[in-house]
């Protein structure tokens, strides 16, 4: 496993695939990986990209990594579908990007499903991030199937969020409004061609006006067509220009992703140690619970006392 | 809150109605309400519906409950969407159940989605489940859009499962074994007049060929056609069958389920004592993890221990 992170961090892409899987496994070396990786992690850009399924994220991908490769950087692209069971690179085998992107040494493409992801997809996807990031990839895209909370999870983790909608398919205002609204740093309006379009940016930055900015942050609103790559360019200034705002303004979000990341942590740990002592040292209550003498909330507290009496950490 | 309880132990509609929404904004009422209710609780059957998108789950679910009122009995139906963030009644506006069953008083109807269930989306299922069997259901239909791990979660909570599928739609033997055959009471071929439909039933017989039986129970495979009413009889029979057995056999499963329930309780509160902690006592290890000098995981140990020590529980 040394061997593993050594040859990551000389940029070897089997070591690379290898890791992933083995945190996405959540297998017992998965903290001494990560303890190993950290220190040479925090120097890739993260970007985010969520929206309604049918808006084209897909495309997007695809041409915002041509567009980050003529400026020489090396792109991860890791996608995860929350409703599938798949991870790996299989999923991705019908897609556009695999022919474009699969023989350039400077794309990594990833794809993450629930199967593998023992420990949590948002999770499983944040360590995939930080081994792509020590692998030396300078921006990271994270591209996700549709707007579900797995989703909102999975976006905290993005330095930079894209919300990326059509002026179809049912994406009304009020759909927009829920959740989404607030993670967005960029809105890309994709199918740009299609009806609809302005009015859908008119609705949108009047929500906008409405809104409390974040730190002076404003989320532009901005048009793309990305099967013609129009648009694209844009996007990725855009996008900069949102990193170098990001970079002048993140202490309070990092320190704030730091406490989630520690508080997961934290619970993953205390809840395999709570599942073992229920087994061990309370059937008798468990036994009352299942017999409706005694309800659940009295008996959970009740534990908590006598276990971390007992500490729970041991 | 003691004037809901009582009321909605007389059946008043209007009383679940409250409770649900009060356990879904996870107020602090929560924790009395359903010790409260608990000793009310244990005698509705529940049953969960889950499938492919397009499977017509919903129309299978107004069929049956058809079906269950012709004996006279009183059925609760909880329409869950992980994916929308809607809940409440609005949402089953469209639904040729509203016009069906809206006004029989023996149905209850009711929606959620992430929205309103700040403590989970499976928790706050579970908690709405005991509230309609308290409100004297003697059986209670959950429906899930998808398959995705919240709907997984969500079926922990039924006594007897359907995995609906259809014969066209992509769904494949190999999409079928991921996380759903383990699942499976019952499976149920809908829209079974169209091609296909011999071959799904051969090929899921074949896979219960290979798998172990639980406690005796091989799923049957069932053929619907859920718009004419084709199947759902059957359907029944086999869901009572169930029941039967599953009483004889919910010693352990029930313990199991218990376990599940307090071990999720004492997460939910340790997780708030947690965040509460990092904020107030651990800014120090926050900074230097933001900083990459020291790992999220040695950090979090370090927590654990020094607050395991203090009495976290406090």
């Amino acid at each position: 496993m040394n061997n593993l992170v050594e040859r990551l961090l000389q940029g070897d892409r089997r070591s690379a695939a290898k890791l992933i899987t083995l945190i996405e496994n959540d297998t017992p070396e998965r903290k001494d990986i990560l303890s190993q990786i950290y220190p040479h992690t925090g120097r890739a850009h993260v970007i985010g990209i969520t929206g309604s399924p049918g808006a084209g994220k897909s495309s997007l991908v695809d041409e915002l990594t041509t567009e980050i490769r003529s400026e020489g950087l090396k792109v991860g692209i890791i996608a995860v579908d929350p409703t599938s069971p798949f991870s790996g690179g299989a999923l991705l085998g019908d897609r556009i990007r695999m022919q474009e992107h699969a023989t350039d040494r400077g794309v990594f493409i990833r794809s993450m499903g629930t199967r593998g992801s023992l420990g949590g997809l948002a999770e499983a996807t944040r360590d995939a991030i930080r081994v792509l990031d020590a692998f030396g990839c300078h921006v990271i895209l994270v591209e996700t199937v549709g707007v579900g909370q797995s989703e909102l999870d999975i976006m905290h983790h993005a330095h930079t969020t894209l919300v990326v909608l059509t002026p179809q398919a049912g994406d009304h205002i009020q759909t927009i409004k829920a959740g989404i609204m607030e993670i967005a740093d960029i809105f890309v309006i994709n199918k740009a061609d299609l009806d609809g379009t302005r009015k859908m940016v008119t609705d949108i930055e009047a929500m906008l006006d409405l809104s409390p900015l974040v730190d002076g942050w404003r989320p532009p609103v901005l048009t793309t067509i990305a099967t013609d790559h129009s648009g694209i360019p844009e996007l990725w200034a855009a996008i900069k220009k949102h990193r170098a705002w990001h970079k002048d303004n993140r202490t309070g979000s990092d320190r704030e992703r730091v406490r989630r990341e520690l508080a997961e942590i934290i619970q993953r740990h205390l809840s395999h140690q709570i599942s073992r002592q229920l087994e061990k040292h309370y059937d008798h209550l468990v036994k009352k619970v299942a017999a409706r003498q005694l309800d659940p909330y009295s008996a959970a507290m009740e534990i908590i006392k006598e276990s971390l009496k007992g500490g729970l950490a041991q």
